[in-house]
This record gives structure tokens, C-alpha cells and sequence, in this order.
């Protein structure tokens, strides 16, 4: 939520102008994205969402993300388009930054998801895991099962300030995920961070998907355990299965989900709130108090953790295994 | 430079809906003004500024300040509109804030000002000063000469960690200011903070005129001197005398400045400079050094001070006295 990196209004007008997209009436720096940093840009060609990719993100990986977001375009998934400059480059550079241009998503996030909202996202999540099939680039699930181990022992030591006893909780939890990870579920392309600010409304209709910038290929019903995650728990931390239903509902509309997806949902859900989990506790430990980024309570996912370790079936989430 | 009060979709959904602007359909937190927190909406009817006003801002001070954008607009001057709503309330309340909604304005603010831009200033400064006659309400300057001594009080002491040897500076200063500030030049509505991020141009042309929070009654010359400060130095302190000239040649076209205003040239721009080395160095000694908002170097304006006390008449800064 900052803008850490300054344009200059010279630089700016270049820019716009090498894409074709006539004269800058207007960009704004925006509270949004805790990776990059992010203007709003009037042209007169358009509105426009201008990034500005800072130290967190590998520029190896650029290439994967925006052409997924072409991809998907092209193949009817409301989101993002990258623009292409008049050599057709899709990505640039803009004030020592890699820079690229998207077209403007109009839509608002929602602060307090309800079923219905539950309900388009499961539909949208499936639609987006179709379309994303015949994308011709790869990546490595970096924050998947393999990542997991590595990361933890970067701060393990001192675990325990977040919380006594974390320590000995993840350490068991890692070692049943490892035993336990499926192996043969069906695999694509996965967003992996689809949480309320990254999916947009108007009216209560969702208008698109959003923050590509941790898609890779790893099992799809993953995604959904994500989703889990991030949208069916209340604030107390109690599970809503209404919306866990909704979810899978809109899901198995455009994808059935088949058997051993179903069974394995349990143990990826357990998986996805370790990789929250884990992220959180190392930015816990790692950003000053008085950042300019918000840290984010990893006590969130211990919860949900804790919730998963008591699951035994995909009816606990609201869902059916099919006969 | 921060969203200081988040607001809920819903919260917004049904403020927009009061002012009979159509459907939300997206809003994002602009890292603007160090003063409010600042949303830019996108509804179904317009484009506008949500500013929710905090702590720093004085409420009885809000149907001024908005109250003036409506006066100027109404005689021409390109500046944000302030919405009424349903029931004709021009300030509202929306997350525990007071709140308005202005149109949205388009324009760039030049990070590097030219001759030509200060032309432009300049025409748009006296325009403005003219359309402001007949604003029925009026405003004390609390940044003016009157406010200044207390506001040294307050850190007098604690000068010298700033720089040393600016506790005498500002000392001798005051007491300059104090017995030789003119008493009977031409007075009405100034804008009182028209630095260059206030001040939107599209392709050099001036587009508009924003953030009418610091507005007051005091001397119009007064507002020059502070353009003067704020538009006319490079960045290695050097006065360009041909911005300066360009300034003052733009304001002579729509408003002729008298004999008097040019002899108090030098005092006035000595008085702006005191005013913002006066603020910079109290929010220098009272922002914590990693605070959201960046601190701004008080130094800048013991240089421009500087040059002020050795200018001895208008010609100084490019201008002529008129015969």
C-alpha cells in the first residue's frame, strides 16, 4: 500500500505516447498492491492500471504473468490486458523500474463476501482454470509443498515470538503435508492468491479477476482451498459452510470436481493456510513495526489450521464427493 | 501520502446512491495530499474525488473551502466541483469522517516547472483572485503574520537541531517581518498554497486549479510571493528570474498589480518564505523519522529566505513598477 517509486510527468507522456494512446490527462500513485507499485492513468486513449514491478518480484517471471493475463483475455476471462507498446513489447521500462501497462478494470472488491459472491467466484475460478489450458508457459509453484520446508527454516528459530508453541505446531503440520500431499490431481494453471481484493464486483456481478503475480502451475483444486481460505471464514474464524458451498457449487457448474479432488480438499486446504501461515510469520518477523506496509496476523491461519485438522471429508467444506 | 480511513464498498455504494450518481464501479485510495485521505471514484455518473477530512482540518473551516470551489467554478475558474447531494448537503459524513465528493479533475502537475507554465500560473492566479470577489465568506489567515510568533514558541528551543544558528536567523527575522509587513495593499480571497502539485496542465496548457484547504482573505500580492517561493527556485536555490518574470507578466495581464504591491515585493516573498520554513521546521521536529509522510527540508527555504533579504525591489524577481 504505497508508492514507492516516483514518475516524472516528462517520462509519463513519453511512455504513453510510444503506445499509441494519445495524451496523459491524468495518473494518480494508488494505496494498492503491497509488491509494486501501482498509477492510475487517464489518456486519451483509455484508462489504465500503469505497474511499476519493484525488488520482490523476479523479472524472469514477467513474461509468465502477463501473458497470462493476454491468454486469458483472448479466451473471455474478464481481467487485465496487457497493452503492447508500437514494437509490440509488453513489458518496458519506466523510472529504473520494468513497467508494464494494463487496461483498467472497473469493479469493486468485496469487504464483506457472501455466498452469492462465493458463488460467482467458485464459477469465475473454474472458467479461469479452462481458459488458462493451452497457455504455452510454465512456473514453478515457488510457495507450493517444496517451498514450504526451506521457507519455515528461515525463521524457525524464532517461531515461538509469534506465538508459544507455533514452533512445535508447524513442525508436526509439515511433516503430515509431506507424507500426506496428493500426488495425481489434475494440474494447470493456478492463480494462487485469489482472495476478496483480488476478485471485483459491480452490483454484486463479478466484472473480473485481478494480481496475476502469483499464478504458476500446480494441482487446480488447490486454488480452490485458497479460496477456502480466503472467503469462507468469518471474522470470529468460524467456518461458514453456506459459503463453502456456495464456492464449491459454482465450481462444479463449469468443472466438475472429480473424486479424488473432492477427497483430497481436507489436506490441500490444510496446505493452503501453511502457505499463508508461513508467509505471514516470516513478514511478522521481518517488517519494522512501524513499516509502511500493514503486517498481516499470521494467529489468522493458525485458526483455519487448526479447522482443516478436524476435517475428514469434503462435506465439512460443504461439498459432495461425486458417486 | 496515505489512506489514513479505509472505507467499506458498502458504506460507499449507498453514499454514492445520496448523491444520485448511479452505481459504484470502483474506487481506489490515492497516495495524495498529506493532509486527508482521498479516494478516486468511478461511478456510473462521473468521475469524482471522495476526500473523508482528518484530523488536521478544522470542520468549521469545510463550508468555506468548499463553498469557494463553488463561487470560482461558477465564474470560470477551472477548479474540482464540490457534489450536493439529494437533499442539497454539499459535506456529508462517511466512515466516521466528515466527507465530500468533488468532480474529478484531469491535468498533470509539472514536476519541472518552465517560464511557460509560470505565465500560465500567473494568469490563472489573478483570474482567480478576481472571480473570488463576492464569496460572501471569509476566513483568517492562521498561517499569516499574525500566526507566525506563536507557531515559533512552540519549537523555539529546539530550533537549533535543525540547523544551527537558525534559532537567531528566525529571531531577527520575525522582528524584520513584524515592523516593516504592509498594511494597506489590495485584500481578498488567496488561494495560499499554490505550489506545483496544485496546479494541473494538459499538454502545457493549465487545466486547473486543486486543494483550496489552505484558502484565506489576506493580501492579494501575498499570493504571489508564495508562487514566487514555490515556483521560480531551482534546485540548487538559484531564483530563475525568468519564471519569476514570466509569473508577474502572466498576473499583470488580468490583474495590473499597483505601485504599492511592487514595493512590497521583497517583504511579502521574505513573509511567504518565513511561513513555510516556519511549518516545515515544527512537522521537521514533530514527524517521527519513519512516519507515512515523507518530511520535507526546511532548508530549502533558509536559501530562498536568503536570496529575499538581499532583493531590494520588484526587479528583483523580473517585475516592473508601474509608473
Amino acid at each position: 500500500m504505497a508508492v514507492y517509486t516516483e514518475v516524472s510527468d516528462d517520462e509519463l507522456t513519453r511512455f504513453i505516447a510510444s503506445y499509441g494512446l494519445g495524451s496523459l490527462l491524468s495518473y494518480k500513485g494508488i494505496a494498492e498492491g503491497v509488491e509494486n507499485t501501482n498509477y492510475l492513468v487517464h489518456a486519451t486513449g483509455g484508462t489504465f492500471i500503469l505497474t511499476l514491478y519493484e525488488k520482490r518480484v523476479d523479472p524472469k517471471d514477467l513474461p509468465f504473468f502477463l501473458g497470462l493475463m493476454e491468454h486469458l483475455q483472448a479466451r473471455g476471462v474478464s481481467c487485465p490486458l496487457p497493452v503492447r507498446d508500437a514494437n509490440g513489447n509488453i513489458l518496458n521500462e519506466l523510472g529504473g523500474r520494468h513497467a508494464a501497462l494494463v487496461t483498467f478494470l472497473e469493479g469493486v472488491w468485496p469487504r464483506k463476501p457472501t455466498a452469492e459472491h462465493c458463488l460467482e467466484l467458485g464459477r469465475a475460478l473454474a472458467r479461469m482454470h479452462i481458459a488458462a489450458n493451452g497457455f504455452a508457459l510454465t512456473r514453478h509453484n515457488a510457495l507450493g509443498l517444496s517451498g514450504w520446508r526451506p521457507l519455515y527454516e528461515k525463521f524457525a528459530d524464532r517461531c515461538d515470538e509469534i506465538l508459544p508453541g507455533l514452533h512445535k505446531l508447524i513442525d508436526k503440520e509439515l511433516s503430515d503435508l509431506e507424507t500426506q500431499w496428493p500426488k495425481a490431481l489434475p494440474e494447470g494453471v493456478i492463480h494462487a492468491d485469489l482472495f476478496p481484493d483480488n476478485v471485483f464486483f459491480i452490483s454484486n456481478n463479478l466484472s473480473g479477476l485481478i494480481d496475476f503475480y502469483f499464478a504458476c502451475n500446480d494441482m487446480l483444486a488447490y486454488d480452490i482451498a485458497v479460496c477456502i481460505n480466503a472467503w469462507c471464514f468469518e471474522s470470529d474464524y468460524a467456518f461458514n459452510v453456506t459459503k463453502g458451498r456456495a464456492l464449491l457449487k459454482g465450481y462444479n457448474a463449469e468443472r466438475p470436481l472429480t473424486a479424488a479432488e473432492c477427497d483430497a480438499m481436507p489436506i490441500l486446504a490444510r496446505g493452503a493456510a501453511m502457505r499463508f501461515l508461513l508467509t505471514r510469520s516470516y513478514d511478522w518477523l521481518n517488517t519494522p513495526k512501524n513499516a509502511l506496509v500493514a503486517r498481516k496476523d499470521p494467529f489468522d491461519y493458525v485458526r483455519r489450521l487448526r479447522f482443516h485438522q478436524n476435517a475428514t471429508s469434503i462435506s465439512d467444506y460443504g461439498g459432495e464427493t461425486p458417486a
